[in-house]
């Protein structure tokens, strides 16, 4: 983790936020647990990111308590699926509010038909106008009402994962 | 900077985001600018953050288009603000959803009485439904629209800078 001051005793809330999703590295792997990855081995392999990296925070998510650490069978040695916490489903409006602005701003020419593309499944529509608000329906858009329909999955349009 | 690979030319949105705002301090940057600190010193004061650290965030987010470079006089050297351009005014959205997540998830019992509130000042209300959209007068939450009561200001209420 980069060097920095703890602030967690901030009294600005964006700061007592960024003391646990300052990284760039913990947003993505939430956004890979919201989007149904659990286990290491999809973690690493989805983020191409180095072991001892994602090792790291794995470990301080669940010490944040975005994540618990639930074990899971079937293999010899005990290991553990990542599972996201009402505190870590709260972080799906922050999500969707950095893709509102990546697509917005910061998209090369050859990654224009790439924008994500969040979805009410309470209503069936395209949310357009807001990270976090169903305009159309009039409520929130919650992990479990909500669909990302993610550039590398046009054949596979999942809920987000709860 | 940390050290991690350049997610510029990402499919993700969200990684495109965390490019160029994947640094707490740049968030922080950006927060301040928008409360409106526009030169080093105010910003360093407010930041508490090193010349080093806060000179390279700073050209960071004018080599990525949030901040553009003003001249001011009055003074015997050429010295520079540091104004928002329109994908900087962009993250507030961001901020408040971060914001939102701290006031909800990490807020230690002393710091209780501090959430920071949003306020849509076409309507007057206080938004307390989504970060970016304000539901009594259905419109966006954007800076020209929206002060922010922080915990250190309750006695002076501004709008956003823009």
């Amino acid at each position: 983790m980069p060097l920095r001051s703890d602030w967690s005793e901030k009294s600005c809330p964006m700061a007592r936020c960024l003391d646990v999703l300052g990284d760039p590295w913990a947003m993505l792997v939430m956004r890979d647990v919201l989007s149904g990855d659990r286990r290491f081995d999809e973690l690493r392999s989805r983020l191409d990111v180095a072991d001892s990296v994602l090792s790291k925070r794995l470990a301080a998510l669940c010490e944040a308590g975005l994540l618990e650490k639930v074990p899971y069978t079937g293999t010899v040695r005990p290991r553990y699926e990542y599972h996201p916490t009402a505190a870590g489903r709260d972080t799906a409006p922050i999500l969707q509010a950095l893709a509102r602005w990546g697509d917005k701003h910061n998209t090369p020419p050859a990654l224009e038909w790439t924008a994500l593309e969040v979805y009410c499944r309470r209503c069936g529509t395209e949310a357009t106008e807001s990270a976090d608000w169903c305009v159309s329906c009039r409520a929130p858009l919650r992990p479990e009402s909500t669909a990302w329909i993610r550039p590398s999955q046009w054949d596979d349009v999942r809920p987000l994962a709860i």
